[in-house]
């Protein structure tokens, strides 16, 4: 029996501004990875996120913390210093777990945001140092990071259990990281491609790269997207396929 | 034995900006109110100050949430609902919190800072808000709060052990409220004046008002200040004082 | 022959954050409030925006100026001393100014956004003290306020041009203030009563308020809003109905 | 007759923060950088700022826009867009620039700050896109930045006047950039040396690197630092030595 989870990042709203569907997407995943206040949300959004996630019941609840920058969304790569980061990701993990320990709920995992992501590929110190800022708040946490690379690399060093994720919708370059959006041929925009890529990737741990060159990759959880009505087509589409080609979805 | 605790607010520098001296007066403390990153402190400066408690060993932790407004250090009222008050408490408990559990420390306390705290005198739906907040998130934290006002009436309505704030730097009103500020009299300049209306505070749970009256007042912790050579002065002179008098000054 | 002006709020986007239909709403508009960076808004939104507004070549720019309160959205009451409030004042206006002269367009006006406009509705110091910043920062601004309240008398007072502004959705008090948003009947929620309501304040100067008295109102601007397709229906319609009784909608 | 400017980064106090000593070194200098509420400062404190200035009467003014981190006071690169650098450019300047209007006294020069100014030294679309936004915004303004690199040839292409500015209290590599602080020997301590240095870059043009070599430099402007009595001293001293060259010291 075959075992994937599928996640992704919602709570992403603030004040007067709404973003996404989490009402939609939350019974459609496993794992969501809820924004912290810093490069998305506030107390507010991160209250009802959290409510409608414990609802749910199924669903894993995971810190998404990112860079303090709400007008970039946390896209924007802050040359911060470590123990900047360190300090950084405790406030948002503790901040969260707030409203998770308030709802009676236990926090599951953690995965960076956008940029704060990014940077790891090509810099273990910052994979490090979120990994042993995870370890130092909660040992018991999962750090989910890009299969095969840095994050999850610093946290199994660092004695965290760690979850490989893999990209429905990229495309992968030989040594197993994302093809740059820039590049041509980075989005598997194709629904039945991008399936049956993932299919292989949970059951072979095996993906085609961009080159045509077959490569090893371990698929522990699926990154999905709740925005737009044809993101969560996709969702359901991903849903249907795994279950039909009898893989369990569930948290991790 | 008469037994007094004395709190001070601190961890309120920001990034490049030095505010306060917390390695003074921490150790002439018994309970230190830290700012938790809306209306001062960053990450950085909270696991700096959580640390320096943590090391001193002798003084209490508390958390000291303020309104979301670092330009005004959170002493300009928001007329926020009661439902973001109820949230933003949250979120600023669980941030400190998440620094006291890493550093292996159990907070102590809650005193809402600046506006927040003033705002109930005159509100007691605030002071209620506040109070289940606290609850929500952890019902073995006490609440501070001035003495026999909204605060700790909130607080003990809601099950919460409370402990009732006096200023020794501060004028009272016939009703036990603090005088503003902008009314002649409204601060205790003369450091023996102050001393020695604390001990009788302490000692009677009785204090003159600004009109002569002899007013009831609870004094569980008294709030001293760390900012300047001569706050520190005043709060060492406190300390002696109290010690001379037999009264013996550990956390609450 | 009547004229008047219709005014919107727009520009209110942020970062990632989408907000109103600003690219349908300025061809049916004849005045824009345009945020400037405190409740809403970020420079690119700003700078593309004015560029929209320079290009449909007929809709006049204002500042909309607000609390420094994005999480808020500015709705939310700050207390600020009135210095802090004519700087901040002065800094918005100054900054959506600069895309303005570089956009080569020339800013029309200032009208305070959300809790900094209703505030002045009781409080004529703060009014006063937004109409001195806006004429200590051009005097040639037009000032808009609510017709015949705090914000237009304290302009007039100050020797700014002045425009009152009306509400085609909104039921006044018989003293012209606006009925609170929690009051029965606050609303007027039928487009055809809107607008025939609208039409006699510009014809003749009255409306009835909800007691059922005819009272005596300027319209110089009537605000309209464009977040929605309802709304835009609603504007596209109160343009047709002014227009075909012979009212001229132009900048004022 | 030689000549040379002296700045100073200043106007960098936000809220209940204190920095610098803006009163003693306005008297000292020639050129004020004015933080424009991005990594620094607020509308108060801009406000205040120039006033300041303006009394002065021989100081000229100029902005000194940064990244949008008050956290880190605008020292951590921030990887964004060239266009919202663009905006972010023109927001701050027409900011800083309302003030200067309303006072009266015209903005004279351009000199970012901290990190957007470290950038440029390897980002020559960076100093393109700054140089612009300045030319957009208003082309009689003077871009400052490091002598002979990427800014000031930036800004001369764009058509701008161009200040080049050197350290005092800083070593140079053979190619004429900052040696690293990070580096030993990448600070000038001995305040004579750096005197000397400084009048030989001033009178002759040339400075010695780190390795020894004897390279060209052109000091339109010095650097100098308002922050502690030490750096007021070394200033005052700096200005004693100049004259006593017959260097005189100016706004550019």
């Amino acid at each position: 029996m075959y075992t994937v989870d599928l996640n992704a990042d919602l709570g992403e709203s603030y004040g007067n501004y709404s973003i996404g569907n989490d009402r939609e997407i939350i019974p459609l995943i496993s794992s969501a990875n809820v924004a912290c206040g810093f490069h998305a949300s506030d107390p507010s959004v991160m209250l009802e996120t959290v409510q409608l996630i414990r609802k749910s019941g199924t669903t894993g609840i995971g810190a998404h913390p990112g860079f303090p920058d709400l007008m970039g969304f946390g896209r924007r790569y802050m040359d911060m210093s470590m123990p900047e980061v360190h300090a950084m990701m405790v406030y948002q993990l503790g901040a969260l777990d707030g409203f998770c320990r308030m709802a009676g709920i236990e926090m599951n995992h953690v995965k960076p945001h956008g940029a704060l992501y990014n940077a790891t590929f090509n810099d273990m110190e910052l994979a490090e140092t979120i990994a042993q800022a995870v370890k130092d708040y909660n040992p018991a946490l999962k750090l989910m990071g890009l299969s095969n690379q840095n994050l999850v690399k610093a946290g199994a060093s660092a004695g965290l259990a760690v979850r490989h994720e893999v990209f429905a919708d990229r495309a992968y370059e030989d040594d197993g990281t994302l093809v740059s959006r820039r590049k041509e041929g980075a989005m598997i925009t194709d629904t039945k491609e991008a399936v049956s890529r993932v299919v292989r990737m949970v059951k072979e741990g095996r993906v085609e790269s961009l080159n045509g060159k077959d490569i090893s990759i371990q698929a522990d959880s699926i990154c999905v997207h709740g925005d737009g009505e044809k993101a969560l087509e996709f969702v359901k589409e991903i849903r249907r396929q795994l279950e039909a080609e009898g893989i369990n979805i569930q948290t991790m």
